[in-house]
């Protein structure tokens, strides 16, 4: 079998890096034709993987030395093309968010239940992170017993710029929260609730930054995160799961010990970026993989639509002040295998 | 000035720990009269410290060699004997709970406030421990801007004996919580609420443990305590602030790290008396000081209150399963200064 | 450019790990061919790449469609093929030692500079280790001063098998230590001594292991360097250098926290291989662009002569029971620029 | 019994701290009298113990209110004080070193052996220091197997002042490493030698610090200790077993774990007086409990003439440049008991 053809749609700042993991880390796939509303905002991408411009998406969708497409565009495009590429037949990868809506998400699972295949994965890279791999196989072996509660935290440096919303930090930023404890536990959510507080003096005027979020999932497991998104202090996600036998957390990426002026100290990583590089290569090369096998494997539109519709149930729950029930439905019979 | 005359009321398992720390690590004081219901319980301490036995709790406590006493009876009780001490004016040490219900806690304070001076002191020892200090030095140098989270957990390996309810985890174990946060923070609650969930397979029916009780200062400061009383692995207590400038953790005591049979590990400690030794030694310590410049600087009565009174609030809500208000009354003038 | 072709010599362990990666983790790379004494030895490596089988090394070596060379046959046949490579004006990927005599080295060297271009590379692939670069950075950045002591060690769970002596604890072991802090300090060593003393009690009967190695650099780093090649408790690899304003400790792999039975435990590696993957990922991609740019930059001949001609000092110190000069001349004008 | 009276010769910096643990936190003793060889340098203790200046130390010793005696004078006169003791047959707590020469030792030993009675104890505080006991404790578990070699770091941060030479380094400050080691393993020591390099840049000229001692033991335990004097950087030492089934490493003092500025870091100690202050304390206390026990079990004369003897040694193999042999006689069997 030759090398896969990967088209990609859209190569901003994430598209860019997708491009680069696969044209230099992924030896069996290639970018064959990359699209973007502005081809000079492409340029970069196509000088990087030789890679033709493709103006029309539905054509790069369609063009038959693409087997797979990439959709890294801008959020509320994603609807869009995943749906032309399940109507093609083809295999997508969409970056997070599945779509700006829940609404966006069920109809796509539609699309592609009435496709009959499974083809759409979602970039939910954390699940692909060594760290959070290695956490999963403790928690899995069974040697915890079972797990009765999970503390996490996701702190961001915001570098600006995109403005941010109250409800924003839950359906963007928690949203990565919301998925990998559903994939940690086996489970899903229950009720939802968020406890804000006081807000960071670097938060802009009305902006309930950091916010805790309180998820209990159905079998009883309570799950408290807080969401810091003005943490000029280092980005950190992290998750200690407390279980019959014991605790157990989430470690870090591991620096240098530095004995200076009577600290000792490591650096912490600046961004996300740093954090999951490593995972966002794994996952695509496992998604590669994965295409070739001709069965995907990795987090599914359902998944996708969960981590939109518990975070839908999110805002509202902070907008009443008080524990919500998350109603949103049970898996569909097509995605129960993965 | 010669060593101060301690009395002590109640010579059970923490009534000869404070007497073997007054006896052999406070040089200016010593245990000159015992009380306890039965003697013969007593016969240890009184062999440790060379006391006299004192069958009347009222008559050691206005004997003329007693300038302070130590009330380590059964919870009940320490009601009337706090007050007998304020009453014969004598400086008073009272293991928590200061009072076993709240409308006690009150009767104490009105009794002080009447007598004119500060002569009680509650047993909450963490505010002695090196960590915790540690940690409000980092708090309190500014170094990290304003408060806006905290994250603690309490988790005690349970040795069974004595029965706990979902209540008592609460009222018992989780004030130890409720005091060293306000301390930390310098300012009351305003709302408590309790999340339940999955409870422990060690947890005997019907029982909640653990429990997640959130708390919100009067500035807004969002508090989560864990509350693990199965935690068969190990005792342990955890605080992570999380600030406007960086996050700052509670240090645990460290032992020696092994590297054997493919792990790295560190023993912790398996209760809290390992945990606490040290914290206990100052306490006393620092109390004898206090008695002796005759002012009193530790945990007061209002301290006692408020711990009593806001797991009443805590119990509430746990039962209304929602958010409820801490109306339980500002600081008396009295108070203040300390 | 298309993808580089690369040949085998060697499809044993390491031999068929480099394959895998090549194959799938390095895009512009292809195994082509692969030589082995036996073909049927190399048969799992001709499934994984498609490559062809080449009964010649020779013929291998010539190949038109082989640009590069990777040797990871047997040692004491690596001086013949890496020269082999040179005279054919390949690049050549030689697994450490470079030969198994520090006259091979300096042979090779002879041809290398004989032919007038880098062409070898030595697998030295700690130099590749995202920890090893990150102390490197912590060096080189100036931020500790100067260097003045290096403490190390190399502890291996050695699984049996292949006999070792006191010496091929040396040089084979001790040989990447010799490499790696050269390579940490940018110079070379001035004298050499071994320390033995206690053996384990897993060590066979003569056999000195764990030995104590000190070196001393041109400009007086002392090094000491612990080896232990019975420590079935973990593959370690540990360095810290003591600096004029403070110290630095080379970071290991980080794993989940896990509290469980009184102790607070993180799982070690096992062995090399766990340790040093992604070093072998990261060192192949690397020399793969080298090659492409016609530029090599990874450890040379004379890297690969210095750690052997090294250990020879080092068994010699050790039969002596004393400190030797190391006097094994000066870097060839050749090798200054890499 | 009462206290026990406790007479002081020499009221500096550490004898000031001892009589500040005796007078406030060890119940059963308290200082009489205070001998000083300026009765207004004095002043700070005799205000702080309401003990009386006793200008003659040879009265001060006979007192009858003296039980036992403090030596914490200037180090050449510790050798009378301690045998004007022994011969008045009182119990004496001597600083370290026991003397400033090993000779002194030898006599102090010998006054002691023919009195007939344990009277010397030696202030070795880290035999004291919780972390080297857990320390301690694991190893005489036999848990670890055998132990095969320690890798030790002392580092101060000198305060400048009084003058260090190359030799002082190894006879005052690593001689606590020489006892300690000792200690650790319960056994003597059969070589020792130094390796010197390259100086830190804060070393005045002339002055070898860093240097590097290497002992062997008579087992064969092997030994190397890092010795930094200028470790401006903060106060540690460190310890690290490697043993039969595994290594186990010293605990530091824990701190909080603040992030900020995109590190994690923790304080370490500035200097030994916080490091070691609880040691003191329980150093003193415990002498006074085995002075009224009548058997002194802490650091024998023998200890103090072994750390004494083996730095002569090692003074030597340092201007020698190699390694020599410690033949500094077996102990005598007065001290085998202890």
């Amino acid at each position: 079998m030759g090398q896969t053809g990967i088209g990609v749609i859209g190569a901003g700042r994430i598209g860019f890096i997708h491009c680069d993991i696969i044209t230099n880390l992924v030896s069996n796939a290639h970018i064959v034709a990359i699209n973007d509303v502005d081809e000079k905002h492409a340029a970069q991408a196509l000088k990087l993987t030789g890679a033709r411009f493709e103006a029309d998406p539905q054509a790069l969708i369609e063009a038959p030395d693409v087997d797979a497409v990439i959709v890294t565009s801008w959020d509320p495009t994603h609807e869009q093309y995943v749906i032309a590429c399940i109507k093609a037949g083809k295999y997508v990868f969409c970056e997070k968010p599945l779509s700006n809506t829940s609404d966006g998400c069920r109809r796509i699972m539609e699309a592609e239940i009435a496709g009959g295949k499974r083809l759409v994965q979602v970039g939910f890279m954390r699940r692909f992170d060594e760290h959070y791999r290695a956490l999963k196989r403790v928690i899995d072996s069974g040697q915890m017993g079972k797990v009765l509660m999970l503390h996490c935290s996701h702190r961001v440096p915001w570098p600006g710029g995109a403005k941010h919303t109250t409800d924003t930090l839950i359906t963007r930023a928690v949203s990565h929260e919301f998925d990998i404890n559903r994939w940690l536990l086996g489970e899903d959510y229950a009720t939802a609730q968020v406890v804000r507080g006081r807000p960071s003096s670097y938060a802009e005027e009305g902006l309930e930054d950091p916010q805790l979020v309180i998820l209990r999932t159905e079998s009883g497991v309570v799950i408290d995160i807080e969401i810091s998104m003005h943490a000029k202090y280092g980005y950190q996600v992290s998750c200690e799961a407390v279980c019959d036998e014991g605790t157990v957390r989430l470690a870090s990426p591991a620096a240098p010990e530095i004995r200076r002026d009577l600290t000792m100290s490591q650096a912490v990583c600046p961004d996300w970026h740093e954090r999951f590089r490593r995972a966002y290569e794994v996952e695509l090369f496992e998604w590669v993989e994965s295409v070739r096998n001709g069965k995907i494997t990795g987090p599914s539109a359902w998944d996708g639509y969960q981590s939109s519709a518990v975070a839908d149930v999110a805002v509202a729950a902070g907008e009443a002040r008080r524990e919500l029930e998350v109603a949103i439905g049970t898996c569909p019979e097509f995605y129960r295998e993965s």
